[in-house]
């Protein structure tokens, strides 16, 4: 982790939230049938080399790509900022802290405009970008919506083996607020998980530890706890029964109702509601002791231990290697798994 | 009406309940768009005559039979009996009244078998059939469902000049019981309409005072009250929001939430939820004074006033004529209507 | 088993369907708070021994009786019959087929009219009575509801060593049909589970092989997914998560979208719904072969092995024992329970 | 309308969004039966002169005040800003324009720090304030919500004589953005009523043009249509079946599924959900012609005329009088109401 200096990023850039994220699929039409047909993603292009998919909500190009790969992973996640002035500022900050940065071109990523990619400090591909093409919006269009209408990318997960130190990039250095955490007990005190936003909702990114840097999921926002009910009836008819992973079932952190589907390359995605705005300037952030079986669970049956060790690689910004992950620092997996 | 003899249809025929109902259209392309894609019946087999339609939970060939005509009606409604000997005792007690009869053969209706029509007293066209095709149940197919998802054909609705003596036909000589009724005030207490059933649901027919005979609507069971919002939601955004004639709301009578949607011939169906299993044999008939705002409205904006004046003409069943409609003997329209 | 003779209880008696259970309970106010203000079905009366429940649909005095005991258990499952003459013929019947009976006096359970109690050939308390008080009907008085809102008592589960013997006793003697099974594959083809009814819905009484005889669960139907949804929440925020046994999942067998939560003397109760009528003739009852891991779970969890090997013991018709259980002639566990 | 100078208040002061609404009452035992029981808010504080409301998501005070008054009306609108500097800034700036302001002692509103009163150019009673206590938050109480379980105060709607200068107040001085708007037809085009938002949300005000200045309604977030569809069950079973005014039914404007209620001293108060977020900064104002049907009901019935001509007085900050009301500069009833 680097040493912060006076200056930061949240001082002179604006990050809005969350934008997209890119998942890598080792086949494209069979992606399509699941993140479409099944899953109601809506397609807005297909290249020979991605499918560039949007929510019901919104009425920019893409917030999910799926490109054709060896395996699953993660090529990026990107969040949006203001303007281009602070792509600018972004790479000025991010080359005197040392992080390697590549411009991508506009269009490089179909529908957007030009974008930073940075390895940032975690290891996480992170990319920033200021504009995206404007396509119809289909949220009115209710006789056109599939499976789970999913409405928005909500946010994404990442681990790493330093949670504690990684929480505090996002929050000193880029401006995320904290709305709720998990935390070893005294006097050590250690974060081991941090729910991390810009959007005022629970979070635009968590950080937990664990293997990493990697991917735990990419979390989307559906209307109601009969979207998930009905995605799982769906997938169950449809003969992906076994793809769903996890849930459905309440988290206490976020209060989210949702459930956690594995596509056929183990790429994890959360399809999640019921959590709360955060626009509220006294909302204190929620800590949650780490042997509080309510955090993980408002109730529901104990988690696979799939789900707590498998996550997803991510690539690095050059897109020559998925990066190397390493073991966490500390350890806190619970006692209570379903093996 | 006829005077009634001692012995009696039911103390012989065992009327399982309501078996489809076929409605006239103009067009079975545009019906195919309205009532599959959209309302989300389900296609089983398509003549150059008709569509034949079942919903989610039949494993018969259909419920509904669409039938091409020059203008929107009703051809018949059809009760399923336990056997074949009872179409034969249908026919000899039929012909013993004065009622004109007509054998329809065994596959003259897509997928039935051998089936005996009646004029009935009201003046209905009333099919009796005891066997139908069995076809593949799509219940847990749930990635197929679509619209409304109809689960079932739940009743009919009709209107005669005469209600009273109409619902003791029904009840007195064809063995149905009654769930609910409104009734005027003593001394007169003349009943304007009945709920009545075979199957232990709320019914299987209503009659109800007015224009007749005709029907005034068809009704489909469907699943809960957000089939019928999301039904809305999809009428409207494919451009059929005026097809919407009255709800979403929720009767007293029967406890239902209910929507009623005119076909671009006028045809009304109803897409109906929640009301109550009738297994109970403490149960008493539910009396509903005439006046009583709850009874049509438990909540919900005024019904329009087409939906109270208008209905759907029966065919007799030579199918050579509509059957002339007449005033009703007694006048109840509310005095809340919205013009 | 009982050899039968060539008359049978179903030519003579007509058997409605499930009247109610008696549950033991070690705790009335214990009792209250959870079954009452947490589940939400209607207290009727409480005695000094006793809480008489009852559902939001019910007009009768009860179908869920919990009776002060030492411990969980069953004190009888009840079946309702059309007349008084038919409880006079089940008890020369059983008389013949050399079963202990019991006359109950009216009012001996609280709104009640006379009962005939047998202990079934396959061990279990079985009560049959033709009439009960009738009380307010809370169905729209919506304002009132609370929790699970459950509608009305559907089924209960009973294990037997012998459930293929077990249920046919239940056919062929008493006139129960079968709407679904699991059966094990030839040349042996032993039904493993049967689902009976003589109510129009999946079942009133399921029979599976399992240390019995004794009840697996008792199960009531609630409106929609939502509720069952809506119970977990309340349970878990009243400090009841730990009693959520297993789901909310689907069934495959039934359809039925459930919860089943173990009271503080561990009894079983299911909320339950999305099962469908089975009123059309040509039903021919669904064949689920035993290694189909989609017939116990269409999708969700694996059970908790607690859940195939844990269930209420159930009482002599005289009251002064628990019925000795028996291990089962079949052995079927799943090999994907959830230690 | 003021003139405006070079310098805004939205260049020095961070308006947050809606913070709280009054609205003014006869009686407050009702009032607590018919907001508490009923629509389900949490009663944080009673006095003898008010009750303060809150909903399941928040976490400081009140967002609903309810004042013991000789009838109904509106005592103030308030929004919350970033720090107590902004009172002293929007101080300054109110005086500079020439506007009436009160300040209002820390705790002269239950609960609430110091703040800044002032009558609009508008004539509106609009509170600033920038600190609130905190109280227990409900979210995960699922146990004691009640009713609607109103989530958060979304919005109010305010009618002014001439909405589009009055929109563009609140846009080119304090810094509101506008999600969507209805505009007659060029070359008029001038704005009907604009949509404002300062929360990532559709609105946070709506200024529409009618009789006033006065408010149409306040609108509350409920989690789902159903939450909409249990209220106006319990509001028809608990005997206020005519309180419901408009609904439930889904606006083109917003995508919200709403219902409108009527208190006792005809106060008006939306339940509302399904809006979306405004967080995307591609989002372009959506227009809505004049004329289009969809703007107020993408599908439902007609809006009653009270519905168009009725809305709430507003007080003056002083609390000595109610403002007067004045005609509208343009005329756009629309020719479907329902009478």
């Amino acid at each position: 982790m680097l040493a912060m200096a006076d200056r930061r990023v949240k001082d002179e850039v604006n990050i809005i939230g969350i934008g997209h994220v890119e998942l890598l699929v080792s086949d494209l039409d069979r992606a399509q049938e699941l993140y479409v047909d099944l899953f109601g993603f809506i397609l807005t292009e297909r290249t020979d080399q991605a499918l560039y998919l949007r929510n019901v909500e919104d009425r920019c190009h893409h917030t999910l790509k799926l490109r054709q790969a060896g395996k699953g992973g993660v090529g990026s996640i990107a969040f949006r900022v203001s303007c281009d002035q602070d792509l600018e500022r972004l790479q000025r900050r991010f080359t005197e802290l040392g992080l390697p940065t590549r411009w991508v071109a506009a269009g490089e990523e179909a529908g957007q405009g030009r974008a930073l990619k940075v390895q940032d400090p975690l290891g996480l591909p992170v990319q920033y970008f200021a504009s995206m093409d404007s396509v119809e919006w289909a949220l009115q269009k209710y006789h056109t919506h599939r499976g789970a209408v999913p409405m928005r990318l909500d946010h994404v997960n990442a681990l790493v083996p330093d949670a504690d130190a990684g929480a505090r990039w996002w929050m000193d250095e880029l401006g995320f607020r904290c709305s709720e955490y998990t935390e070893s007990d005294p006097p050590e005190s250690r974060r081991w998980a941090s729910w991390l936003y810009r959007k005022p909702t629970v979070h635009d990114i968590a950080i937990m530890t664990g293997n990493g840097p990697s991917l735990h999921h990419a979390g989307f926002t559906v209307k109601d706890e009969m979207a998930v009910i009905r995605l799982c009836d769906n997938l169950a008819s449809a003969g992906y029964a076994d793809a769903i992973e996890r849930g459905p079932a309440r988290h206490g952190i976020s209060n989210a109702f949702f459930v956690y589907v594995r596509d056929f390359d183990g790429n994890r995605v959360e399809f999640y509601t019921s959590d709360y705005l955060t626009i509220d300037p006294d909302f204190k952030p929620i800590r949650w002791a780490l042997d509080n079986p309510r955090r993980q669970t408002l109730w529901g049956p104990p988690p696979p231990r799939r789900w707590y060790e498998e996550s997803m690689a991510v690539e690095s910004i050059n897109g020559d290697a998925m990066i190397e992950m390493h073991q966490p620092v500390m350890r806190a997996t619970p006692n209570y798994l379903l093996d």
